[in-house]
């Protein structure tokens, strides 16, 4: 079988686009899953990881499996069934958490916002305090609608109702300044195949003290994969078994943390923030606009609209096919009205905004349309002076 | 961070080590994962891990996780609150398959074996008829002895009760001839990390129709990240989005896959039945004993009881600082009493005998022991001739 691969420009909701230093860490021969070089790693991993949550909870470790398995890991050791668990939906993955929770047999109660909006704070608020609520969750970056949410007064509202407050980090995590533990965030999860540019296949996860507390004292035993007490033995000071931690997947974390590190948080927020306002500024010549008002925009994700006329599936096919860049299609209520443009952590990068510029401008003129391309990469280059 | 890592010989339980041509696959750049490509891709996996498991399962496929994932998807999608499931116990991972179950709300029997010793096929068949038995599980290759379970009886004993027969085959995949559909297995789980040589992070798992069938009429939903049904929604024919499947650990097990093919499965099952017998041959001149007798041994996996006087950690340290070895120590009952050599995959090879002998050998001189190095090296290269 040869890997006789494409090569591509990832501009989707991810995975972003690999540094040639952390595909060359996932290259390097393994060491065992409990060498003293291998767990010297894993503490600076997790070093790594506390600053970019914002946070210094000791139970803060990349699980193994993707993004999906950390939502999984706080739904296995903090919800119970009968428990009620308050949770936003505005996208895809505020829908997926709250079936997830589901699943687990909690009394889910949403509070949705239409796809492309924001959750309203006053209505999460109200349902929060019309129940006895034990958890809340919302998804910071939605990565269906390119929506970001204001964290604060959600976190307010959980903390007056004494409930626990849960946020999926997916795609935040890495491409803006994350304080979660000053806003009161109890547990927080992500992966890595976003603004962290390594591949997918790891999903960090931080737990508080008092999220911990209550995993300990579940009436149900969590699922042996995702039981807290048993990670904590591997990435606590025991360094007991629990299972084969990914190695060489590690090894990439670790480089594209070093890379997070040596560029500081601040001056990558400042870049995904610069990237996207590029991309906007383009989008008027082309005929384009935004999904999201800029005041509700995440940094590393915007999505789309389609101009009457324009078939996603051709249109996503050309520039595929013709320019060799990867976007995301719309999801669930929004299939086929959006695309998702991804600047995500190695991929937030000037050039890239004037490449997908000038692709999307010809893929519109493939559609029949008659962008304004030069206009456009003048509009996105004017942000960068 | 500098990845500042030893170069091992990875000569324990897993991982074992990855061949040039797994390491350099998983540095390519990235495609998506709903990119055409990555689903041919995936696609040519699930045809080259059909014939190691000697299944034509249509839902045969990578679990994102490590090999404890698949055990936990075996348990997430077959097993219910008060199903009454009989699991046979002679090491770790029988152990850990019962305790999971149990987590599950399964009504447990366990048959239990002395650390070391197979399994009573006998003792099994009286328990699987002695109640409405609804799964039957066992371990194939108990990495924690290197005990081998001969499947065969215990299948029928399922078969006549009407159980469901559910195999760990982590260690044992891709190192002998796997024939799970004709002896009447119905679902069986796996880990990337042993005798495929791919770094850990992928559970290869295998599922028959009934074994579909039963996941899609539970009464209760598995969690989300397990779900057979939405897992089928990717691996399948629709192509749905499920989760970010880990793109780069897929072109590693593609890589490997590549490797088992072109060596062919018989070739390479005799290969690790070769090395193991050398490494037999070699034990007696050094004062060492197996733990299990060769006819119930697995090829991939020895244990190796210390002789009185020889200290675990410190052994086990000399290999590993002044040798560059890995080997693994015993677990549960057995440690401090014996060591555990893998030769597996792309370390089961003649050489690696060779220095591992000599090695074991220099350790014991140091811990006060007068093993015969040269008449050990000399039986087992007889074994090679």
């Amino acid at each position: 079988m040869s890997l006789d691969l494409p090569e591509l420009l990832l501009l989707g909701p991810g995975p972003s686009p690999t540094s040639p230093a952390v595909r060359s860490a996932q290259a390097l021969p393994l060491v065992g899953h409990l060498d003293p070089t291998m767990l010297e790693l894993l503490d600076r991993v997790q070093e790594r990881l506390r600053p970019l949550f914002g946070v210094d909870h000791r139970l803060t470790l990349p699980l193994a499996g993707t993004g999906s398995a950390g939502m999984e890991a706080m739904v296995s050791n903090l919800i119970e069934a009968g428990d009620r668990v308050v949770v936003g939906v505005h996208g895809v993955f505020g829908q997926r958490f709250a079936e997830s929770a589901r699943r687990a047999g909690a009394d889910v109660a949403t509070v949705e916002a239409e796809f492309g909006t924001p959750l309203d704070p006053d209505a999460m608020a109200r349902t929060i305090a019309a129940g006895p609520t034990r958890t809340v969750v919302v998804v910071h970056a939605e990565t269906s609608t390119g929506v970001l949410t204001d964290l604060a007064p959600i976190a307010a509202a959980a903390r007056a109702a004494g409930a626990m407050f849960v946020v999926d980090c997916v795609t935040s995590l890495g491409g803006l300044e994350l304080d979660l533990q000053t806003l009161g965030v109890d547990a927080a999860f992500s992966g890595t195949q976003k603004c962290l540019s390594c591949p997918p296949g790891l999903a960090p996860v931080t737990f508080s003290e008092a999220a911990i507390e209550r995993a300990a004292a579940r009436r149900q035993p969590a699922p042996f994969y995702f039981d807290l007490g048993l990670l904590t033995g591997y990435f606590g000071s025991e360094r007991a078994y629990h299972y084969t931690a990914p190695v060489s997947m590690i090894y990439a974390l670790a480089a594209a943390l070093e890379e997070v590190h040596a560029e500081g948080l601040a001056a990558r927020a400042e870049r995904h923030r610069d990237v996207a306002a590029a991309l906007r500024a383009g989008l008027g010549p082309l005929g384009l606009e935004p999904l999201v008002p800029v005041e509700h925009a995440t940094p590393m994700l915007t999505a789309i609209r389609y101009p009457d006329g324009v078939d996603d599936r051709a249109f996503r096919s050309h520039l595929r096919m013709v320019h060799g860049i990867e976007v995301g299609g719309g999801l669930g209520p929004l299939a086929g009205r959006v695309f998702r443009v991804g600047l995500m952590g190695h991929g937030a990068r000037r050039e890239n905004v004037l490449t997908a510029l000038a692709a999307f401008g010809d893929a519109l003129q493939t559609a029949g349309m008659r962008p304004d391309i030069g206009g456009a990469l003048a509009a996105a280059r004017q942000e960068f002076t």
